[in-house]
């Protein structure tokens, strides 16, 4: 084993140690009043059981799935024997993140409420640590599963046989599947738990009952507060768990394939290499953390100064240490290499400007949709959805610009076919410097459910109005930090998934070659035929051969029927959780109105109202809703697989993958502008708040909640998912249409 | 010249005659009131005013493109030398089938109007022949067109030589070219014209003022009349001529290609066997036209029934015709010929029948949308984006079926690569199949929107309720049969899109002789060299081997790229024309306030608003904004041929056409639901009108506006022009990257 793989666990344990530190750090706060620690109590014991309704549904999925794969791997012999059991680790890790990031959540709402009766400053560090617990879990656990699996796979292949590198890089993948699994039903479930629950609250309670924003008497409010949790702080985890894990495997499998014939110990170097800048962005993020801090008094654009020191600290940190890093390491072709690291690093850091010109109400696009508001509802969601559909210029122009950069470095400063898998693998690399500093970017995002809970504590609690407002100072920025961190994750997704379908090929030839061992031939579509003794010729042909033999062109009616089917599968699923999102709400909305007639003494504030009744019906909701779309994402590569094989399949990825982007784009930059806009008006534009033009904004947020929220982030995971399943079930597509 | 082909200018004459005839009789109608005429006048006039304005900058926009082809055509010799003609007429035929539907719809709303006071099935006879002339003028222009230059090409080029006969339909694709260009502005135009009225108009009347729609006492009123005249059916009218004229030529060529090697005889018979379904089917249609005709006291089910007769029974007639006159034709692969232009019939049957379940308030998802309008106006749109994201399942999966079945059928019963060419040929005839119907069903789509005139001027007229009531029947059948002309439109779209692929590489072809010619040898991206001798060998290239070639695989970063950007030009096309409208209505906002605040009496009906200033701010509006959307449809496959060169462009088509086509169903639907469903409403459901619930569905219909009348339907024509213009440019793409 080199001696730089030990960075990977070794960043592990720190980042590990870290969370643990700042998570210690945080609970020796107070919770303040008993009123606080109590409704802190309320919400904590919500979330934990709707993660624990959740996990059962999820756990039931996983172990299903890791059975049919035990029978393909150990009855069938379609796949690895390894697949089952890097699958299931793949799951548990992101139920973990998921899980230790949302109950540390939960626990510092209240503690960062408390500490912003003190000085925002204090708000802030409480805050923004405890969101570093997760940002840190998240790469921790990350960077242990891929340290321990790498460790124990190359106990029974050998890193001196290029072959069996290149098994150990994609059985690796599974786990990104595993991963991808879970952070599916988190994402789902949790954005339409947590959407149910706001959109529910908002039309009875400000609407029809006049009551405030995280009035205790809102029966929803405490489902609400916990919905913030579940979907904004674990769903997100999984989701940046699995993308984080998928890029790192994905960009090692191509650095196998890519350097194959270089011999063993270069291509060894190349698999390595992405998991070593992940460790090194750990390291670094740990720094950054502590470079976050600001002044009492600090404005809202001294407040995002402060965070964006922090990540655009580690930021330029990680750019000029990995010089030196892929230096000593003697990687293969370094300075395309860190060039196209360096790449991946500015399309994400453009993608994350373009959303927040798109969605800050400090930019034109925010405030036309709120001059839009005094005409009425209606211009509100017609401007929004056309700003929102602008919007996705600029990131696909970054990512073109980007992919095609880092392709060209990748591959040694050209832009022909000829050097396909190490450009390939140039945009994995680049996948991995936009995701280098998640540690850091990560904490910015969690730290602002945290900010919103804590202000929903403080309202409720009744504490006095400047804590309401420093919280909702720090809740501003959490809008834009947001924005940000879902254009970091649906960036990293599109890279990932353009380098994947290199992935999936290598995955087919393996299949093509458990055929062959089992002594029958194979016949590539277009007629050339591989005989039982042609291992070694397949194993030579490059990913154009593949392609060509494959037929995967663009005027093959399998391919481009499959992208039809793509696209069209990116819209059903963003309308699947739209309406479980309207049905969810309107359960809500009924049973808020029931509560309000049939326990006298709520709006009097003498009778408490049945919270966890809500929380149940949203538990509810979210895992019956969850169910459809997850599974239309599951089986869909199967189908599409055993209808049109191999080409349909590519067309399938690739269909969902560039409308699933801009779809995505869309609807999160949308939903931000809506909300910003409203939040505009609330300072004072166009009448200001209770003015008709502040109700209009109002239903244009409404409306995207479940955009921003639901549909736009699962969308991400989706295509991601789709990828990563593929390239599993592939040995299995490839055998089906042998039957 | 095979005597079939004289069915097709015979079919093209008898069409226009009928047109001629219906016309004749519709004028010979009274006009009714002097009112009635002077407000007839009034649309009339400002519609004219608005088509001679956009057809001065079309006029500008078509010219300069021809002169740009000259200066390829016969300066550098990149192009062949008919193409600046035929594109001419394209858009010049284009834009005259626009001009005499919308002059006879501004003609027939008077006379629809006063034969409505007379008896219902009057007034259906009246709008109905006059949307008649609309139906047979497209079509019978679109076949007059093509059996003009078909007639004069192959006086230039022998009809017995093959590789003649491909150059004669590849530059005949040119007019489909210049009809697009045409149709673009006409439906960007149109749809911003007639949208910035509508909503301009309701949001300061309905809303502000509380009069009803279509009062002469709103100066927007007229404009909103206008506006129905030149995008309902100016603009319509020039789309599904493009779209008419695009697929049959698109099916000769592919026929030329497909039976390459046939023989002269057998391929001819191919080319020729689109255009005589066409004229078959125009027959057929006038046919049709006559058996439309309903009983007074009908309800509404009956008058769709009324039209459902004449358009199924046409259907029915071309299928069982069609087998006589291929089979005397002895057309190559007969049946397989036949089934696929009955896939295609039935693939367009199931795509209206699925815009009609989806928009209709007969049905569920229309229902659902009604039932949120009790919780407001965020429910009301959030339910409307929901269950048009889902309606995009169906449509999708008709065209992949339809598509597979027709390539399998066209192919001679087999789905393998090898017989690709036939494959795409059946693909292209189930196009024409169903658009083969189109004089009959552009006949029930222009009605509508006369019906909708009838209906206002009877408003403005003062015309007793029941006048009204009838015009409303007439109007509400048309919604229902507008959203299944959109499905036919996008429908073929699509499947004109996948074929027109080996339309844009036999193009590419001809580019690369081009090349060889002037005495250089080219090299494919995959090394490939032709040496200048070479032009025999190139002209036995497979479509796979050109695609292979090319590198067209779905790994190549400039094909995936190319995808990305195609996509991301479907949002940010509909983005533009989103904001255009907004920005639009909100100028004839302040316009209409103007008026009620300085023109005093208008309210008391004392005084007449200034009609003419809302017509001139909505055309002024119309072609101001119509500007960058065309600009970047015209410019992006041509700066992505620089770019990425071929498999860029192919990307760039492939990415677009299936975001795209999701894209435009989800809108069309939206659209359509939110529209019905707030006519479910005031049918009395949920608090009838006037009641919160009818509030908040007014809200969903009036963000539904843009969605299926500006952006939806223009998205279409991006995707057939972006094609289409890759083709005329194909050669100029590969001499540019040999400079």
């Amino acid at each position: 084993m080199p001696v730089w793989f030990w960075i990977v666990p070794i960043a592990s344990i720190a980042a590990l140690g870290a969370a643990r530190y700042f998570f210690r750090q945080m609970m020796r706060e107070s919770e303040g009043t008993p009123t606080m620690a109590k409704i802190a109590a309320h919400v904590r014991s919500g979330a934990l059981a709707y993660l624990k309704q959740q996990y059962k549904v999820v756990g039931i999925v996983l172990v299903s799935l890791t059975a049919v794969f035990c029978v393909l791997a150990y009855v069938l012999h379609m796949q690895n024997p390894w697949v089952p059991f890097a699958f299931l680790t793949g799951g548990l890790f992101s139920a973990l993140a998921g899980f230790i990031g949302m109950r540390t959540a939960t626990y510092a709402s209240a503690r960062t409420a408390n500490a912003a009766r003190d000085s925002l400053n204090h708000g802030l560090r409480v805050a923004f640590r405890s969101g570093a617990v997760m940002g840190l879990v998240v790469v921790g656990l990350g960077l242990l599963d891929i340290a321990v699996w790498f460790f124990v796979l190359t106990r029974f292949y050998s890193v001196d046989d290029s072959r069996d590198v290149v098994i150990v890089t994609t059985t690796m993948l599974t786990f990104g599947m595993g991963a991808a699994v879970q952070s599916l039903f988190a994402r789902v479930g949790g954005g339409i738990f947590t959407k149910a629950a706001d959109v529910g609250a908002d039309l009875v309670g400000k609407i029809e009952a006049g009551i405030p924003e995280d009035d205790a008497r809102n029966p929803a409010t405490i489902a609400d507060n916990v919905g913030d949790n579940v979907g904004d702080v674990a769903g997100m985890g999984a989701d940046l768990y699995e993308s984080y894990v998928g890029v790192i495997l994905a960009s090692a499998a191509l650095g196998a394939a890519a350097y194959f014939h270089a011999g063993a110990d270069v291509q060894l170097r190349a698999v390595i290499a992405p998991m070593v800048i992940g460790a090194l962005g750990t390291l670094l993020s740990i720094v950054g953390v502590f470079l976050v801090r600001t002044n009492e008094g600090a404005t809202s654009r001294q407040l995002l100064g402060s965070l964006a020191r922090g990540v655009n600290g580690s930021a330029v940190l990680i750019a000029v240490a990995s010089i030196g890093v892929l230096t000593l390491m003697e990687v293969p072709n370094l300075w395309g290499t860190w060039l196209a690291l360096v790449v991946g690093l500015l399309t994400g850091i453009t993608i994350g400007r373009a959303a927040e010109y798109f969605t800050s109400q400090a930019y034109g696009p925010t405030q036309r949709i709120g001059v839009s508001a005094k005409t009425g509802p209606a211009t509100v969601i017609i401007a929004g959805l056309g700003e929102g559909m602008m919007s996705v210029a600029i990131p696909v122009l970054a990512i073109v610009t980007g992919t095609a950069l880092a392709y060209f470095f990748g591959s040694g400063y050209a832009f022909t076919t000829d050097t396909m898998g190490a450009g390939l693998y140039g945009i994995g690399l680049a996948a991995v410097g936009m995701l280098s500093t998640l540690g850091i970017t990560l904490a910015t995002d969690a730290y602002g459910p945290i900010a919103d809970n804590a202000g929903g504590n403080a309202e409720m609690s009744g504490l006095p109005p400047e804590v309401r407002e420093r919280t909702d100072a720090l809740d501003a920025l959490g809008n834009t930090t947001a924005a940000t961190g879902k254009g970091f994750a649906i960036g990293s997704a599109a890279l990932t998934g353009i380098a994947l379908l290199a992935s999936y090929l290598e995955e087919v030839k393996i299949g093509i070659e458990h055929v062959l061992e089992r002594g029958r031939d194979f016949v590539f579509p277009d007629g050339t035929l591989v005989p039982t003794d042609g291992a070694n010729w397949l194993q030579d042909l490059s990913l154009m051969d593949m392609m060509t033999h494959f037929q995967v062109v663009l005027i093959n009616p399998k391919v481009v029927l499959g992208m039809f089917t793509g696209a069209m599968l990116a819209f059903v699923f963003s309308g699947l959780t739209m309406k479980a999102v309207g049905r969810a709400a309107g359960m809500m909305v009924d049973e808020v109105r029931r509560q309000f007639r049939e326990i006298p003494g709520i709006m009097a504030g003498t009778a408490e109202p049945d919270y966890a009744r809500c929380v149940a019906i949203s538990t509810r909701a979210a895992q019956r809703e969850m169910m459809l779309p997850s599974i239309l994402a599951i089986a869909a590569p199967v189908v599409m697989g055993m209808v049109f094989g191999v080409p349909g399949v590519l067309g399938l990825l690739a269909g969902g993958a560039v409308t699933g982007f801009s779809l995505s784009m869309f609807m999160a930059n949308s939903g931000g502008a809506w909300d910003n806009a409203k939040k505009y008006i609330e300072e004072g534009h166009h009448g200001g708040k209770g003015s008709e033009s502040h109700k209009a904004a109002v239903i244009g947020d409404t409306v995207g909640d479940p955009f921003k929220d639901t549909s736009g982030p699962s969308l991400n995971i989706l295509v991601k998912l789709m990828s990563m399943e593929a390239i599993v079930v592939a040995g299995v597509t490839v055998a089906i249409h042998l039957l």
